[in-house]
């Protein structure tokens, strides 16, 4: 049987489809991602794939995640380009809402997450994560999935998502799927596209002082050793403007004052070039 | 086939149960409460019985929901009665979990829903409908019911939970069942035992003064000339100590200047007599 990807776009439909789906006993996963789709994304439906019978991914730009000067209307966009990719990739289901039909009315109840909220982007975008767990836990109460795939890219939004969904008992597992890089180890990102040919080369430092720090880990630098030079070699570049860069417990993200033998750790980084803001980070186990 | 009430006290342990349920294709409901069971409850019962092939109750007194200087530990407990009435009445499964088990980590996942936990409780008790959303949401994710049912007495519970279930897209649908009164008008609420037998006769201006409101407003009173009344119904007992007494729109519970025929309308009150916060309330249309 060949599979189709079917595109839906309202929430009636898509309880429809998730019905039949349960009747039949599939495996249900989703791959929530904000759409202009690139092998990262990509990576997430291989990995739903292999675990889950039907495979939804909700492509929604969801305005409660930007701060009022952040980039919503300009978020890139391409539905049809997204529709290829997500049918090439083995998407069953493409769920497309409205922000009307998502937010018919304004959205009076907010989900939040102490504790890991606050450093990071938690930090520098205050309400973003908000945004982020009422949205995934809407469009987890839409699809219902037993699955749910995100990427570690968003390090933190992982570690939110989880808490979220231990403390109120949600009956997902969520899955975080490894960063997916260019070949000259930038990681994907749907914001890559804003950068000039000279910001995206001079962002490449990113990905090269984060390779570095594993070395400088491995060779017994602390943290704040870790820290300071990756801020050195990050402030090198001109066009590069530090929003943080933070070296914390994971997934707890409390302070870490040095590396302990077993606790894994992140080093998370988050820079301006131009209007561009990109993170990256490392997540290991000394 | 004779159906005999089990007792749950893990989340596992429910879950198995419902996935069990969920194959079955059975419809689930659920009547979550914090114990004490009085006819009120049973009420919510006989409603789940009615509409539902499996009958949860859940039995949980909710810290979250109390503040630090209210009745979480005073609040009546009597799990052998309990599990009686439940079982005479119908329930099929009783959910009783701890709070350990609720809550094995301090939680750090809040719910809140704006507008309606402005006013009446939720101004008087802060905190306290964050409580009730995050632990509704949380059962919810538990046993994955198809109903809820909750009684009109927490006329502003219902209407937050709703406007949570609606916000979130939560796949559940909030039955709201009438307030059960003691013969003589008193709301049955589980914190009647508290009160002394002098403050129980003087208590009984509660349900008389919502009984002569629905009078005058059929008479022409304004709402401020209700409220006013009532007031002053109220306080000639002289145990009793107004916390509010408010006339708002329903279910949105925002200020009303004037009855309109065909508009749903809440006269709410909140008494103390002596240690006891009392509730009640009528919820009509012109």
């Amino acid at each position: 049987m060949i599979k189709t990807l079917q595109q839906v776009s309202t929430i009636a439909e898509m309880r429809q489809h998730i019905s039949e789906a349960k009747r039949a006993g599939q495996r249900i996963g989703i791959v929530p991602t904000m759409g202009y789709l690139h092998e990262g994304h990509l990576s997430l439906v291989k990995a739903a794939r292999e675990k889950c019978d039907l495979v939804v991914m909700s492509i929604f730009v969801n305005p409660l995640q930007f701060g009022p000067n952040e980039d919503f209307e300009q978020y890139p966009r391409n539905m049809e380009r997204d529709r290829e990719l997500a049918s090439s990739a083995g998407v069953d289901l493409l769920f497309t809402p409205t922000v009307s039909e998502m937010y018919p009315q304004p959205i009076l109840t907010n989900i939040s997450v102490a504790n890991v909220t606050n450093p990071l982007c938690g930090r520098s975008r205050p309400g973003h994560f908000d945004g982020v767990s009422t949205v995934v836990m809407k469009l987890f109460q839409i699809v219902q999935p037993d699955f749910a795939f995100f990427g570690q890219k968003d390090a933190q939004q992982v570690a939110v998502v989880t808490q979220m969904a231990y403390d109120l008992s949600v009956p997902v597992q969520v899955i975080p799927c490894p960063i997916i890089r260019e070949a000259d180890g930038l990681a994907m990102s749907s914001r890559n596209v804003y950068l000039s040919a000279e910001e995206r080369t001079q962002a490449l430092v990113l990905s090269r002082s984060l390779r570095e720090a594993a070395a400088w880990i491995r060779d017994g630098a602390s943290p704040a050793e870790v820290r300071t030079r990756i801020i050195n070699m990050i402030s090198e570049m001109p066009l590069a403007s530090i929003d943080y860069v933070e070296i914390l417990s994971y997934p707890e993200l409390s302070t870490l004052e040095q590396f302990k033998d077993g606790e894994a750790f992140i080093v998370a980084l988050a820079v301006r070039f131009g209007k561009t803001r990109l993170i990256d980070n490392l997540i290991e186990t000394v």
